[in-house]
């Protein structure tokens, strides 16, 4: 039986799906740091520090390699979101749902989670002009809304919910974040915690049920 | 005295100020359509129908440029602030500033008043790159949150109001007014009235004085 050169030294051969993946992450990085204009396929082979043309031979459009960076982008906020819940579980007493989206929300001001809210708005910005990026997104807003929607029934226990009072505060707790998230990634600093975020949506959900009941 | 080509055709040469408003204005729309990666300097004068070479006489360089365009944009905006004041000057009942900001970001959706939006958010998004850019933006941000302030004073007639709780509620509202531009600028539109998304802005710094007042 032949040993294969790459056996032989141990270095395995990263499979496509490691690759793809690594070539996304170089990519958000270059999204962040140098916006829509920057990234190009040189650019994103060369901050993953892999050869010349990688990046054309999994991603050979433009485009290709947009929706691409678009589903890592989703992916990791899920795998963020589940983190976050999975640290809260164990908190006593236990957190809301909205305090999870605010602790969410907090997290993407930081670390490698800014520079994934930076490439976010340069994606939904060109998401808006290329239906085929766009497609990557409405997974994620989807599952982001119904969060919403549930975290803001789980924070009214015992009130009569009808189901248009919930999407409207669902919309707004969600335009809210997006609000927070967006001023964090242009690296403005006023909410400074999880907990007075997590305030302010409660005070925003509260302050709708008031008004629409006074509606009735 | 002799009479100049222009004077006898009647054609008036336009001064600088009225063509680098042309170049601006044609700018805004290209960022809009392309984004920052299709913004050169020869785009925008083609768009402004102006000879080659007309832009970068006026804007030699791409931060030049840029900063001309956040400059604009935040003129645009005064003056749609003051047209939506002066309609509503007359209404009777009198309408809240609260109320007038919601019709400012309702109106940013459509017209000529969409594609300033859209160019806003990526002008916003290359200025954390760029202090030149973002010093444009730095008088107009600080206009913006004087009258939120201005507004939830208003909004809240013989109540104890302290400074803080202004701040407090004048960055929810602005925050919440970002969120809604960003999403109608990506065209989305859920709040579909600026009736709709007064009501929200309402609901929301009465909120916060809830929660501030049980807190005390």
């Amino acid at each position: 039986m032949s040993v294969s050169p790459q056996a032989a030294t141990g270095k395995r051969k990263p499979n496509a799906e490691e690759r793809r993946r690594e070539l996304c992450d170089a990519a958000i990085d270059v999204l962040a740091e140098e916006g829509a204009r920057g990234l190009t396929h040189r650019k994103v082979e060369q901050r993953a520090e892999l050869p010349d043309g990688t990046t054309s031979s999994y991603f050979p459009t433009r485009s290709a390699l947009l929706r691409a960076i678009s589903e890592r982008v989703a992916e990791l906020d899920r795998a963020e979101f589940i983190s976050v819940a999975t640290d809260a579980a164990d908190t006593d007493p236990p957190v809301s749902t909205l305090s999870l989206l605010a602790e969410m929300a907090m997290r993407s001001a930081s670390g490698p989670a800014l520079n994934r809210s930076r490439a976010r708005y340069e994606l939904s910005l060109h998401a808006s002009r290329d239906p085929e990026v766009m497609g990557a997104f409405t997974d994620a807003i989807g599952q982001f809304i119904a969060l919403s929607e549930e975290a803001v029934r789980l924070a009214q226990p015992g009130a009569a919910l009808d189901r248009q009072l919930i999407e409207e505060q669902a919309y707004a707790v969600t335009t809210f974040i997006n609000g927070v998230m967006l001023r964090l990634a242009l690296g403005e600093r006023t909410v400074d915690s999880a907990a007075h975020l997590g305030e302010l949506l409660h005070a925003l959900v509260a302050g709708i049920a008031v008004i629409r009941e006074r509606a009735t």
